[in-house]
């Protein structure tokens, strides 16, 4: 062969895969839904799960634990408070959740990464919460800071990711009371996308705002909403100090929170879809009006995590039909409320990328889309039940939400998505891959996979006889290998850097 | 331990092991569905479709090849034929397709088994047409009557499977001209559900009518159905002498065929999805329609098998979204045609039962039983773009089909499924694990994957870290070794054996 000619070949080959690669990071920066919803609860079954949800709010009641500041809002909004039990007279909620945002921008800290959460539109955010990380190479083992990084880069880098999520793995290595600095600051740093904040204290949260104040401006971020944070409810009917004391933060701040009931049905719900959503419904309802109680219009989320327990292991089940009903009801019933809707992603109960996590994954994330979620946690790199983090299944679930991108589109309708030009030059007996409609579209037309193997049994064989999981392998060394930071304005980067000295400086364990 | 204890408890497990193998064979014997519909097209879009395909049956029309009778029919019925190309005034067509029955039974031997296609239904069909079996012990070879045997047993053993289906492998280690017989007397032998036809020739229909009379009787075969067909158009827009002969000897016999166009988008078909609808729905309305100018009434499926061709290898692709808007958008249009839909069903490119496949089959199962079809081809075992009939696929495909059964019963909003006592008793800040509501409904309330592992990482670990595909294995060879032949009247048999053997011995070839 020529070498002028090769090099010449493999110069074009670098510059389409620069290409790519920049491509990858730019795709739209959030969902527009053009397929109609699904529905898989009647209207029928939503008013019942509706009028029990009020009956529980009204008869049995939530508890909000060890803070009075919070009882006392109650109490002057109009509820019955009975220690940390308050019950709700029926409408007193419905009430307060009218001055919650239908939709709202969370901003990026690059504007064309800003997302829009709520109404017709769907955003991605990575997995949330692992203490494990696990790949082809190292296996399972604990998260650290470099892992952490490693997520937030990929999640960077992947153009249907649309953002950079919070706690994508645990880093370990790090000290609890001061991790949280290193973690908000990695998606500051290593991403231009938004992302969520820490809520493990109020403290912690209230570090996020300030960092959040640094990098966006004081008041821009009063004025607008820069962090979304995920508020976990200690099902049955329990808020807990320390989620309330974060979620006072966030509120008065006028940041958004995800009010989420996490609950294994059989365990924190009753074993059953509805008894599961009428809880779920009363808890979220609760917890997002207090936010409204604390900063009336400020952005709230009602989030739904849901899995049913299995009653031989009692370990968590994924991708199982009762979750999916749960959450495309809770979807309705969130769209009958006029809030914005948070459930997802890909999960699996799996320990390793294999059929099992693919199958619950697909089966998990896809009716989610369908069901008109707004926001997507757990989108990518979910692995074991949520204790761990996989590289390969990130970037196999990836390939999935691209794939969930374009069946949003819907389809096309245009007078060349039409292609009655096509049919009639073709004919029958003959063939469209030579046509010029098939000429002018074949590029685009239809969806290419990252990770899929779509060749001949033979080629695929000669190749190595490669599984997914070993071909994802590849792609996340190549994608670590060809990160790129992102420009951030030197003064504050100092000044954030500075913060966390500070900060971390007051801690009684500095040294660490 | 004591012995006896020890004895005792084996006996337990047995018996309770034999009690679930039971079970399996014996439960619904196909899906109603209670679940409102997914649909992905706008009804203006529908509309846009319709009328577009009416243009291409008015203006270009189908060829009907090498077969005078079917273009008399046409002229007759007031089509404009020019040789073989057949144009239809506008409504004709429509007006054909009035007699189709919306809904039918294909009756099984055991009435038991018989399923009702079309309407709310689902009916669940093997994997159809692999000239390639694959399995982890013996890796990819051609499929042989043994594994054609093997795979109906395994459909017969599959509690969600409703039907036996067709050429669940090619049995290539077979005459071609003869090795119909021995597949459809294995449907007829090893299974008792309802079964598919031959299509390979007109006489192979003929066959196996002849063969379906001497299993049910005559005078039942003509006036019921017990037989289903597949018969595919010849994309774009030809139909051969080789399935028009078929169809017209299941037609005329009462029988059904799945007209279904063959689509890989791009080369059979314009490269957009609006495109291949339009076609699709004008081949389809075209060969349906005869069905009805052969004998009225006679029951007729609507099907679409469509693939996006990849415009890089040439190989299909499978699991994406594009045939996933055709494939839902195709069972909308069945429903305002009133006419019985087929599609699916576990699709993948992959060619070993890994993430890969996993992925692309639920992303093909799901949308397909959300979107309403009626009876799903292919919904196990498909491999390799459907060259390869796969043993844990097909068991691990039937674990999805067993949650589609679940998914598709909807929320139960009984008072049970309420759960408002179990709220009650547990209240906030407890556990629902003991409470009677569980207690009562814990073993029937949440789906039990027979191949998922929901251990912890530990024990899945100590039990061997095997991947799903190793699990599968394991439950292909309890199920093949705890087979069962289905009792058959000897006298049937015997018939059906020397049917089988004159009619063999009437070939040239006889010594084969």
């Amino acid at each position: 062969m020529n070498p002028r000619g090769e090099k010449s070949a493999r110069r074009g080959r670098d510059a389409r895969r620069t290409a790519r690669a920049k491509a990858s990071a730019v795709t739209q920066p959030y969902i527009s839904r053009n397929i109609p919803l699904t529905e898989l609860c009647s209207q029928e079954g939503l008013e019942i799960i509706e009028a029990n949800a009020d009956t529980v709010l009204q008869e049995i009641g939530i508890d909000f634990n060890d803070d009075t500041e919070v009882l006392d809002l109650w109490r002057d909004a109009g509820a019955d408070v009975q220690g940390q039990r308050v019950r709700f007279p029926k409408g007193l909620l419905r009430e307060l959740l009218k001055t919650v945002p239908s939709q709202f921008t969370q901003h990026a800290r690059n504007p064309a990464r800003s997302v829009e959460i709520g109404g017709k539109n769907l955003v991605f955010a990575p997995v949330y919460g692992p203490p494990f990380v696990r790949d082809l190479d190292g296996g399972r083992r604990y998260g650290t800071i470099e892992d952490f990084r490693n997520f937030v880069k990929l999640a960077y880098m992947a153009g249907p990711m649309h953002h950079s999520g919070g706690t994508v793995c645990e880093p370990v290595d790090l000290p609890v009371n001061k991790r949280h600095f290193d973690m908000v600051y990695t998606h500051m740093r290593y991403s231009d996308k938004p992302y969520m904040g820490s809520v493990t204290h109020p403290d912690r949260a209230a570090d996020t705002v300030a960092m959040s104040e640094i990098l966006f401006g004081k008041e821009f971020v009063d004025q607008n909403t820069v962090c979304t944070s995920l508020i976990n409810v200690n099902s049955p009917m329990v808020y807990d100090a320390t989620m309330l004391g974060a979620l006072k933060v966030y509120a008065r701040a006028n940041q958004a929170s995800i009010v989420s009931p996490f609950i294994l049905s059989g365990a924190m719900a009753p074993v059953s879809a509805a008894g599961t959503l009428t809880q779920a419904l009363a808890e979220g309802m609760a917890g997002m009006a207090l936010t409204q109680l604390l900063r009336p219009g400020s952005p709230v989320i009602f989030g739904v995590f849901a899995s049913a327990l299995s009653m031989q292991s009692g370990a968590p089940t994924f991708g199982t039909p009762e979750p999916t009903l749960v959450l495309s009801t809770a979807a309705q019933l969130a769209r009958r409320l006029n809030i914005p809707f948070r459930s997802g992603g890909s999960f699996c109960g799996s320990k390793i990328p294999d059929a099992q996590a693919a199958y619950e994954s697909a089966s998990s994330l896809l009716p989610a889309v369908l069901s008109g979620v707004n926001f997507m946690l757990h989108s990518a790199g979910w692995l074991e039940g949520g204790l761990a983090s996989s590289y390969e299944k990130f970037v196999m679930d990836i390939d999935q939400l691209s794939m969930m991108e374009v069946l949003c589109k819907g389809v096309d309708l245009s007078e060349n998505g039409q292609a009655m030009d096509a049919i009639r030059e073709v004919g029958p007996g003959a063939h469209y891959l030579g046509c010029s409609h098939t000429q002018a579209n074949f590029e685009t037309a239809f969806y290419r996979s990252s990770i899929a193997d779509n060749n001949s049994f033979e080629q695929w064989d000669a190749e190595g006889g490669l599984r997914a999981d070993e071909r994802a392998a590849k792609i996340v060394k190549q994608m670590l290998g060809s990160y790129q930071l992102p420009e951030l304005d030197p003064g504050k980067d100092e000044e954030l850097q500075s913060f966390m000295k500070n900060r971390k400086a007051s801690f009684p364990d500095s040294n660490i």
